[in-house]
């Protein structure tokens, strides 16, 4: 990945100078110096020195990040070894790595009965000054009977990873009942079954959540080769910052890049310009977390962004590709404000929303689950987010009559080819050619392989990623 | 029903009597002059001479009335037989009700689709000025396919009643899809069936939504012989400033009251009186739309709660009784925001809550639908109601030591009987007496007649209601 790898490399300027550490970090990830990414006591520092009034404010105007200060570690990690130990999942710690960052700041923990409660009824969470911010998915730790039990009355536990090895603690907690069903509804506007991380994570959960303040003794790493791609808010608004960046727009994605994004990426640079900034910023963000089973593996999205930016096809200039750590709910236009709720808190200003953004097709109609434009709709509306600039997607096609990706005429509509996730996907299996100038050819080769790696399905199951 | 007329007949003060027929309509409803109860161009005067600066502003700070003066009512009817018709189910009446006498203030008509969305996913609508007004439940009209079509091009049309007559005409119209599974599953968190308005409204109810700005030709009345009873926020309004109040608490019931609700009533306005204020009124405030079959039948609440008043129960000096117009949803948290919105365009600053209010039995689960604290919860935290002082319901129980019903003591748990709605109705039905001091005898009795009047079940299904 020599060209994302690059653009790090090309942050190593005086400004990055004057915090080495974690300069470092960026050049040369440490990754056999697991769960040491980036110290506390360093994070603090940069969100001190770095956030600057040029970028926007994040949420509850400071970032929160969460993180135990080397010299309190050791103190910590004796506390954990006394308490109620709760084990937690994949996605639990996904989102303990989102919080401990400050993605769903000013949230400073799993969600304690208040803020959940406000966060399906209202998709935002009132602060103390009365003013709003948005806050659309639960962020909760569910945990069963026993568990509960075993917490009995203790005000603080320890999560701890699939080894036993203690993560983080929870403290001042709060235990609630999970209602499942509820949840579920209110999320996602429909209780059908089939829906990815209902079934993944809600389903077979317990009964009660457990809310509380995190504090992580050890930064969540992956060690899956990506981890250098996984800048914090911190971290990214002083990547901006060491740009000059005056704007900075993100793209989420949780498919390959083709050259209809691309051309939508490099048109809104333009129109930026236009409105007069000097140096806006393109945030490339992948979400990295959980995904469904027929998405494509995120190690494979990487490499495909990766060839994007060789190709040329986006300036790595004034790009900047990161991975966003949160998992994938699927849940359309109650999830898109999550997306773009969490970018504010990196820096973004200028959020971009395509068709039916997080949705996916009904599980078990024969429709899509969510009105394609309801999340622009809703996204424009959302409490909290008035001070993120929405820039809803223009439909791209593939116009016949130049060979390439355009924006789509609808004074000649017969020019135009539609190529849909599902017909991208399966020319890539049946190892077919897209038209020329629908994705560089260096990205489609990437898909092309992932297919053909995928194992064969035997018994007619879903065949089962392979990792890139 | 002579106590609760007196209230009427006692508001003759000169304060009152400066609008005559307002005046003339509470003492004597012209019940045989239907479609008459309040011409548009008085309440309007009214809503403008009588809205006084003690009272809470109602929401988007001017009480919305949607009535076509008089002056303007035959060309408005010529209008509307020109245009394409919708006919309006019963439910659909109610709240065109609810709409043109500004109960949902500032909104205008039948939600379009961004107002639609709003509620479904924020329980609260932006205004202009960037400020937020609570509206929880969509107050929508569906259409079907041959409507819509039927519509065509028009931008304007006609809402009849059951028998074609013109109710009103709906400006300005916008038609959207009308999703009922998120609708339901947003606004009830469930979306199991044997839900109430869903199995009424809901189901069989068309594919798309039509929204506008309503003009009601002819405001809407029953000719129940409780027409009187269904006061305006602007009648309201005025009768709340005609008795001098300084602190109006409103208490929404769709049952009957017994001992425990009145306890609870006397209780808040003698905590109002320590608090300073001079002349608290009791807004009691009975749900006159739609319920469900096994809810007691508006004609005989009234009935019970006049014997409340007669027996001296509930002050008439302080106390309101008036029918708040709107169907019942049967959604919990969500609802009981819109019956206190609701509420605050009628005057009311203060609004008592209970236990799991707007609740019921889950419909395919033996559990209730909603945690019985989230009501009171979701009210304190909802956006657009944080000029509403919330009064959170003591849970009273009939005390066996005092004969009598009283805030529940939890360190006397053995003294205390717990009666619910479903022990009440079932002494009810069986002729049985409840316990000296549950209810005053002369509002009993009027239950006992109740159920003994119910066309008694042959077949195993539901004992048809019957009317006072």
């Amino acid at each position: 990945m020599t060209v994302m790898a690059s653009l790090y490399l090309k942050s190593s300027t005086p400004t990055f100078h004057s915090l080495p550490k974690i300069s470092k970090t960026h050049v040369s990830p440490p990754f056999n110096a697991p769960l040491r990414r980036h110290p506390a006591s360093k994070i603090r520092r940069l969100a001190v020195v770095h956030i600057s009034a040029s970028l926007i404010d994040p949420d509850g105007g400071k970032l929160v990040q969460l993180f135990v200060p080397e010299s309190e570690k050791d103190s910590k990690l004796k506390q954990a070894a006394s308490l109620p130990k709760i084990r937690l999942s994949m996605i639990d710690l996904q989102w303990v790595h989102v919080l401990s960052e400050g993605w769903a700041s000013p949230l400073k923990g799993f969600m304690r009965e208040s803020q959940f409660l406000q966060t399906l009824h209202f998709n935002s969470l009132r602060l103390e000054d009365g003013s709003f911010v948005n806050m659309s998915l639960p962020i909760v730790l569910a945990i069963d009977d026993d568990q509960k039990s075993r917490v009995g009355s203790f005000t603080s536990v320890a999560l701890v990873d699939a080894k036993d090895h203690p993560v983080a603690i929870l403290n001042d907690i709060e235990i609630y009942k999970h209602n499942k069903e509820e949840r579920i509804a209110r999320a996602w506007g429909t209780t059908a079954h089939g829906l990815p991380y209902v079934d993944e994570a809600i389903t077979e959960s317990g009964n009660w959540l457990i809310g509380g303040d995190l504090e992580v003794i050890h930064p969540i790493q992956y060690n899956d080769g990506l981890d250098r791609f996984r800048l914090s808010p911190a971290q990214l608004r002083d990547e901006f910052e060491r740009r000059n960046a005056d704007a900075v727009f993100a793209f989420q994605l949780r498919n390959p890049v083709h050259n209809g994004h691309a051309l939508l990426m490099t048109d809104t640079r333009r129109r930026l310009l236009e409105m007069g900034y000097k140096n806006p910023i393109l945030l490339l963000h992948p979400l990295g977390g959980y995904t469904k089973a027929d998405d494509v593996p995120l190690s494979w999205r990487m490499k495909q962004h990766e060839k994007v930016l060789e190709d040329g096809i986006l300036d790595p200039e004034t790009t900047v590709v990161s991975i966003f750590p949160s998992p994938m709910h699927y849940a359309g236009p109650t999830e898109v404000q999550w997306h773009a709720k969490a970018r504010i808190n990196a820096g973004a200003n200028f959020y971009i929303v395509g068709r039916d953004p997080a949705g996916m097709g009904h599980p078990t109609e024969k429709r899509d689950l969510y009105d394609a434009d309801h999340g622009k709709k809703v996204l424009s509306m959302a409490p909290g987010l008035e001070k993120l600039n929405i820039l809803p997607f223009k439909v791209a096609a593939y116009d016949k009559t130049q060979g390439k990706m355009a924006f789509f005429d609808p004074s000649r509509a017969q020019d135009f080819l539609f190529i849909s996730g599902t017909k991208m996907r399966t020319l890539a299996k049946n190892k077919e050619d897209p038209p020329d100038g629908f994705m560089c050819p260096g990205g489609w080769q990437v898909l092309v392989e992932y297919y053909d790696r995928l194992a064969p399905s035997e018994n007619g199951a879903l065949p089962v990623p392979v990792p890139a």
